[in-house]
């Protein structure tokens, strides 16, 4: 069976720095936009920073075997002011918000929500949107998402016309609350959330690789996240929260929240939609497009199931310095990238 | 602060084989009779292997600095016949069932309870004590020992008689249903479950020295243990489930359930009852003891509290084979072992 499918639209993905960057750019084949998150090691506050951090992408790109287009964000904190919304705002298309000190370097991430008000009046201002990472800090980690509901709703009915993405929603709770949600409120969904759940982390061994931060649910929660994927609502599209860790930072006594996805969610996105061009193409990219305002993809990718044959195995790289996503342990991938166009 | 209490009956520990039971046995001090599980890695089925078992565990103490009396037990299985039991009788104080899958070396546990009903008729003749690990296999992590519950009732309705032990308990439920189980039904508890909770585990980072089947649950769970012990009642004792794996067996891709707490325990048990002499017998000694008909304990140990001076801070080794549980970074204790009499 061969698709041949839209690049994907990933409207959230961690790239890194460094030689981090340069291997992660390597792996992402098939995608046309691509939203940069901002948590990098020197985090990006501001427009010269996403300027920067933007051409720097660019450049890395040059050797990688496909581009695509990074569109950047900002990191929006206490300190962030309306002016530095406005100034950046030629270069970024979203400000992300981290719940201090719950992921990967969100130190500097946001206690008391007020704080940011003045920024989001900014944004609301000029139409652009906001990222929240969903999690109340101080609960328990399984309830952090439902509990974090409170404070989207606050600022929903603060900034009513403020476009806002609840980003990678782990449970039940957290789809029901958007399908209510009005039209400029949206959510992105990984495929590590549409694969497993609390047991394939902790329920046999204890999986270091399946470790992302919101952690996986139960299967109610998966349930509830397959299902309003596969019915096709516009306000759930992708975002792949793909977060890549070397193996030691993640095998070792205090291991970082991250799974990579990037290089294995096309193939596991078109196995999701059992190869429905266009359910691929909606949740893929055109209702992330739509949301985002961008324009529309002309580039394609073809794909190619696996026929079994073990001669033929679509394999990612299982010696690369960070573990790829593929949800079973043999790195096989249930379709291939045969070429772009 | 200085206490005289006695020595610790820990009535479920893991002490391996090899070179790991060599390093535990020379970690243990402070124990005067510890139930030896069976799970080692050719597992106790039969009483002869539990008398080699037993003399190899005596032999490895002539080197250690502290000596305990090692209680033995036969791992149950649905090939377990009653014949097996009687024999055994002599030699082991206890059977234990593992659930099949469910933890270390249980790939040979019980799928089908009604399979060992021949067994645990033979130990209920001969006043055996049965130990039950209360997780039922093929249900969500987190859901698995209140689901056993159902297991456990429908054992005590078939052996009214029995003597029954829910090993290392995790939840409110398990509290609640031992509390109203009759007298010949009672728990372990460990130290860890006393100090941790889930998110301990996958909260912050991803922490494999605080993994361990149960795994811990959320905070009103850790209440209900921390209550009940606190209480004293009588049906709730130590039990430290201590479960050492090589550094390299936690910290990796598929790491092993088990916390290594034998070494810390009568500290840690010290500071949970505050110093109060009393308590601590009952729990850590006389409880479990009276459960299981054990000689009375003559010998003490003495402890004293860290009066957080630097100069004299009680620590675990931090470079050992295995990492020694605290529940902290530091492998900082409240209190240290000064000696035994």
């Amino acid at each position: 069976m061969r698709i041949t499918v839209k690049k994907f639209n990933d409207m959230h993905a961690h790239l890194r720095e460094g030689e981090m960057l340069t291997y992660v750019v390597s792996e992402m084949i098939g995608y046309d936009h691509v939203l940069v998150m901002p948590n990098t090691r020197d985090p990006i506050l501001e427009g010269g920073q996403a300027r920067a951090y933007k051409a720097y992408i660019e450049k890395e790109q040059k050797s990688a075997p496909d581009t695509f287009c990074p569109l950047m964000t900002l990191q929006i904190t206490e300190q962030t002011t309306p002016d530095m919304i406005y100034t950046a705002r030629e270069v970024i298309i979203a400000g992300k918000v981290y719940p201090r000190g719950m992921t990967t370097n969100s130190g500097n991430g946001v206690l008391d929500y007020s704080k940011i008000y003045p920024a989001l009046s900014a944004m609301e201002d000029i139409d652009m949107v906001l990222c929240l990472h969903g999690e109340k800090p101080g609960e328990f980690c399984l309830e952090r998402e439902e509990q974090f509901l409170s404070i989207i709703r606050e600022i929903m009915s603060t900034f009513p016309s403020l476009r806002i993405v609840l980003e990678h929603i782990t449970t039940c709770a957290a789809v029901e609350y958007i399908k209510q949600a009005p039209a400029n409120v949206a959510a992105t969904i990984t495929v590590h959330h549409l694969s497993l759940t609390l047991d394939d982390v902790i329920g046999a061994e204890l999986r270091p690789h399946h470790f992302c931060k919101p952690v996986a649910k139960c299967y109610g929660d998966r349930e509830a996240l397959r299902n309003v994927v596969r019915s096709g609502h516009p306000r759930f599209f992708l975002g792949t929260d793909s977060a890549p860790h070397l193996r030691g930072k993640k095998e070792c006594s205090h291991g970082c929240a991250g799974i990579f996805t990037a290089p294995s969610t096309p193939a596991l996105i078109c196995e999701f939609f059992q190869g429905d061009v266009e359910k691929i193409n909606r949740f893929a990219n055109e209702f992330g497009a739509a949301f985002y305002h961008l324009s529309p993809t002309k580039a394609h990718i073809t794909l190619e199931r696996w026929d079994g044959s073990p001669n033929n195995t679509p394999r990612v790289r299982m010696d690369g310095p960070v573990e790829i996503f593929t949800g079973n342990d043999d790195g096989i991938l249930p379709w291939r990238i045969i070429h772009d166009e």
